[in-house]
């Protein structure tokens, strides 16, 4: 079952989101009109992905807000206060989504002077809709440079989940296949299915199917044979955190595929949004990596044991792949290229 | 639940096995009185694992002519060229079950003359035991000859299944690990869920439980990371068929592993008994692969659907490792390492 309506979108008062959890099997939209209906949807990860539970979050304060009775701006940035206060709580691990919501708070306080407890609430539906917005713009603008790198019939590799799910527009690296294809340049795709979580197989398969991309499923221990095929011109994939020195934490398993490209001399590159580079990170040895509970390892999606229920796993959420084997990365201002040090300094450290 | 039974045993003129289906989850043993019952558990993968086949075939010849009314031994090996056909059939695309089967037959063809019809139904019951006790043998030497690679305290990383569950001993790899355990090296074993039929995670978790072994799973894209942590000082794996060149396949997985432990500078050992040597083979690359249905990787044990039921998947059962990534093979005749075209001729070509 596919469809061709987005993700996410504001609509008649609504903010209107395809609720993930159902996916592939299931297609069906929600529409949250509360605060709380926005904490359950990002808590139940009916929405995922750093930006899209961003703009999530963005709507979801606005909801929130605009019903207040407050008397006046002081009081109303005192509800905001608790209002964001509460929402950061619906992933206390998100790191992203507290930023978000810090965002929004401090832009909205900035610009607070002289205006009325109504305008305020107007403003901040206009500042939900910019973060969208601007999310949507940025995933162009890598769909647009990505296209470098995508060769006319380019059979392309990508692991995990990086594309209208988990942004506000077309996506990351699953942005720049999709532009290719779009574009006419008959790409296959082959998407590992990118245990424990399964986002390869669950999101991305169907995100293909819905876009009509010619597509194949893996497990993730084929990519090597694929490989050794000749079967993949390139690897691409998403990041969730980047340091200075070019390192990409992602999905685990990146890593093993950037190490499999580069021993069969595939070109791996990364696309990511320039948010994502922390230029407080330095190398990538000091990426902290979430660890997360063994049954993720032991049962699929959270039933089928695939195991004895005693068995010790080991869980990382993330791992880091060293610039040494990362081609490019393709970002919203253009493909960044070794040397990274500098050359990440130098785009990522602009204003603009 | 765990056990203290070997898997595969001739007991009260029965052959009694554990049914591997029910694992990890339930310890059964099935007492198999008839050749029926013999076709049935190789059939429904009851058992598995080449040599394991091979066993339950020969035991399973013998309780299907323990009962002949034949007169002569003429038609004595009438009905046993019947019974080989049906037996045979029991898994038409297993051809090792057919050699095994031949191989007992051109015994018993050779040592026939004289004998009365009793005393071949004898000697058939003798030639299984003798076929049994065989591969248990091989087993030990091999996990004998494998302890000069396995240091004291050795972190080691394996794939799929190599153990009692899938020979009719101690296993390949897995032997050559227990027995490390036994002797006292205190050893760690990392085991791939080995994906898409998770033999690492239902059975080879399970060996290792019952071994009292310590252990943890990880999901086939964790290896890349775990090495990149320091974490695994060897990977051993088994073998379904290794060229003159020294090309091993395997579970699909296997060759992506060889290739992190390269780059990660591990060593990568092969256990393999000398049957596996192909000395028809001379590359590689003329080593067929089996292309197994798409639905084992859309779902997961044939049940839980992972993907779109219309995803198209690529589903290799196997692959192959070349020899410059093999840093030796252990068998039952000693290690054999580079250069393997004339070692492997050495080794494996003299008769014993």
């Amino acid at each position: 079952m596919t469809t061709s309506c987005p993700p996410i979108a504001w609509n008649n008062d609504c903010l209107e989101i395809l609720d993930q959890t159902l996916l592939p099997e299931e297609v069906r939209f929600l529409q949250l009109g509360t605060i709380e209906a926005a904490f359950e949807a990002i808590q139940k990860l009916r929405v995922r992905g750093a930006p899209m539970i961003g703009i999530t979050a963005a709507y979801g304060l606005y909801l929130g807000m605009r019903t207040t009775l407050a008397a006046s701006a002081e009081e109303f940035f005192g509800i905001l206060e608790e209002q964001v206060a509460y929402l950061s709580g619906a992933r206390p691990t998100a790191v992203n989504l507290f930023w978000a919501l810090q965002a929004v708070k401090s832009r909205l306080t900035k610009e607070a002077g002289g205006r009325s407890v109504s305008q305020l609430k107007a403003r901040l539906l206009e500042i939900a809709t910019e973060v969208h917005e601007d999310d949507r713009r940025r995933c162009d603008a890598m769909a647009e440079y990505g296209q470098e790198v995508i060769p006319h019939g380019a059979r392309i590799l990508t692991h995990c989940n990086t594309g209208a799910l988990a942004t506000g527009g077309i996506g990351t690296a699953f942005g720049v296949i999709h532009r290719a294809h779009l574009v006419g340049k008959q790409v296959h795709v082959y998407a590992d299915e990118t245990r424990p979580v399964l986002q390869g197989a669950r999101l991305t398969m169907w995100e293909l199917a819905n876009a009509k991309i010619p597509s194949q499923l893996i497990c993730d221990n084929m990519a090597a044979a694929l490989m050794r095929e000749g079967n993949v011109d390139l690897v691409i994939v998403g990041a969730d955190r980047i340091a200075t020195d070019g390192s990409a934490a992602n999905k685990i398993g990146t890593y093993g595929v950037a190490v499999l490209a580069h021993y069969h001399k595939v070109p791996f590159y990364v696309a990511a949004p320039i948010s994502t580079f922390d230029l407080a990170v330095h190398h990538g040895s000091e990426i902290p990596i979430e660890m997360r509970h063994e049954d993720e390892v032991r049962r699929v999606f959270g039933k089928t044991l695939i195991t004895l229920p005693s068995a010790a796993c080991w869980n990382p959420a993330f791992d880091v792949t060293p610039p040494e084997l990362i081609s490019g990365i393709v970002t919203e201002r253009g493909i960044i290229r070794p040397p990274y040090r500098e050359n990440i300094q130098a785009v990522a450290g602009r204003e603009v």
